[in-house]
């Protein structure tokens, strides 16, 4: 693991890289008392050509100041958390992976470490890097979520902080997701206010196609990031960029493997559960899929609002061997060419190692 | 310090005291990452009797199941936590109170303390108690406050925890109470909603006594607990329950100090800062005052809300030399006759101590 102490006094120490082990906190630390804690989470991929990367760390290293701030935390400066994340997978990771098309986790995260009980703005603060490694959690039959109802919490609301990686937005979310799981569903789709604006899947983004009421028009859609309740997910925000690029144009005059895909529009745009309901009874609903970095990609096959159940259509295979709706397939198939080096591309950042394979 | 672990499978361990010192927490527990904390505050008072007395555990008690519960941490029977208090405060707390009129901090809190870096409901958990001494932070001029403006965040909000002691309702509100700070005031007015709900003040309770617009009757007000928002503080409750008893009747049947004062209607009931702005305009404003375990009744002076300052009277001298409300001032000597002894009453629990002073 990788230390970076931080007073009020003195700023930034010098990074401490040591053994995994105890983090010294006293029981009057204020990180376990007033959730002053914010974090990332990246992978490092080992791709199919051997070489390490990261997939567009500058962002998690923006945000990660953006959601220490908002939680009276000092900044980072994100240049130098992306040198040292970057260290820190070349000398610690790097021999985790030692297969092609692997990953590990890494968690950058910054407490407010000080032995002070009082309810204030933190003296002191520890910054850490740590890596874990887990399997792919691959959903090949897609996720089963279940629509919150207001007894069961709201994730975020206008003037919260939905919107950055603070502790506050995931302990309150879990009573509800064990409810969830109790009654066989994977996640919870948090909705938000008697209208029930769509938000977020569990502690990841939601996109659906639909074929807009109106219109006609095929459209990928997800909440915006207006009203700062939605998290500005760097998978999020890459499936929008990488749609708009390469999915609003027919036929596609960039992408050969989706030619046999519609034309669609991307916007970000409030949509409510009770839209969803109805697109799914008229037969406009082409698919829904949730993203994050933990989750990945994951198609979703069925959402319960109340009494109203939504099979999700998924209509095409990945290449995973699992299903999927047609435009989460081909999302999901770029960014993994991307992350593990089946083409070259400036979101995948190689880093160099140094350390022994 | 006082500590008990528990597990998914073995449920709550036996309770050990040892000596204070760090808490053996990995980099991967969820407590520091996903906010999964809850604590309680209370005091430990030194009577004028010599006796050491608790106010209301079983309150505190109560709500630590419903704090952690909130949170996804396990339940712990609220009779065996007062229990559990009492022993810590009888064995550890007493031989630093040496003096009467004296209190020390005591803080139950529960944390999710395995190590499991996944976002889902905790397999372990410790619950720990700690007691700090601090001197009281008494207001003689009364507070500052600054009303809340959007940019700075909500509190709470309908369907999330604000009612709870979960550490995400502390953490997203100190990057506000810096500014201000700052800005030379010492709490925030935390507003609710376009309409300016007044919620609470800073980490306290807040009350006002006025003139009702319409029927002109003196009203002491605080927002009510309905939806969820405002903390069940055990010193709003104990203002209610002595002010329904000991002001609602004129002349005073039952108490002699309280006969220069008009009878009140205490109420439970929404306000907005504009009502505020209002009544202090047309003269209707008597007083407000903060309250809450730490920083217990403390008379509000001052008012900012953007342009609109409001001059809270403050025309009764307290017992400590200092100013406040006449209704605030009676109220705090109620509570501290209760606390240390000067009075006997049901709330002020007797601890036997057991260690040496």
């Amino acid at each position: 693991m990788l230390t970076v102490k931080w007073t009020e006094k003195g700023g930034w120490e010098a990074p401490q890289l040591r053994p995994y082990g105890p983090l010294d906190l006293m029981p009057t630390a204020s990180c376990i008392h007033y959730a002053t804690q914010a974090f990332e989470g990246m992978k490092g991929y080992r791709g199919v050509d051997g070489k390490l990367r990261l997939f567009r760390p500058d962002l998690n290293s923006k945000r990660m100041t953006l959601s220490s701030t908002r939680i009276a935390l000092p900044s980072f400066p994100p240049e130098e958390l992306e040198e040292l994340i970057k260290a820190f997978v070349a000398v610690d990771c790097a021999k985790w992976l030692p297969d092609p098309n692997t990953f590990i986790y890494i968690r950058p995260a910054i407490i407010a470490s000080g032995a002070a009980l009082g309810v204030q703005k933190p003296r002191e603060a520890t910054l850490f890097i740590i890596a874990v490694l887990f399997p792919p959690m691959d959903s090949p039959n897609g996720l089963r979520l279940l629509a919150s109802k207001e007894d069961m919490g709201t994730r975020a609301w206008p003037g919260g902080h939905g919107w950055s990686k603070v502790g506050a937005n995931y302990g309150p979310t879990l009573q509800a997701q064990g409810e969830a799981r109790e009654r066989g569903f994977d996640q919870i789709l948090w909705l938000l206010g008697k209208e029930g604006r769509v938000t977020e899947a569990g502690a990841s983004n939601f996109f659906i196609v639909w074929k807009h009421k109106y219109t006609g028009r095929l459209q990928l859609v997800t909440a915006p990031l207006g009203d700062k309740i939605i998290l500005d997910g760097v998978t999020r925000r890459s499936v929008l960029e990488l749609s708009r690029a390469r999915l609003t144009h027919q036929p596609s005059e960039i992408r050969r493997e989706v030619q046999h895909l519609e034309k669609v529009e991307v916007v970000e745009e409030d949509f409510t559960i009770h839209d969803l309901v109805e697109a799914h009874a008229e037969g406009r609903l082409v698919e829904a899929f949730a993203c994050g970095t933990a989750f990945f990609v994951a198609p979703i096959a069925y959402i319960q609002y109340v009494d109203e159940g939504i099979d999700v259509p998924m209509t095409a295979a990945t290449e995973d061997g699992g299903k999927a709706g047609p435009y989460a397939s081909a999302i999901k198939t770029w960014l993994k060419e991307i992350m593990y080096g089946r083409v070259q591309h400036p979101w995948g950042v190689v880093v160099e190692e140094r350390g022994a394979k």
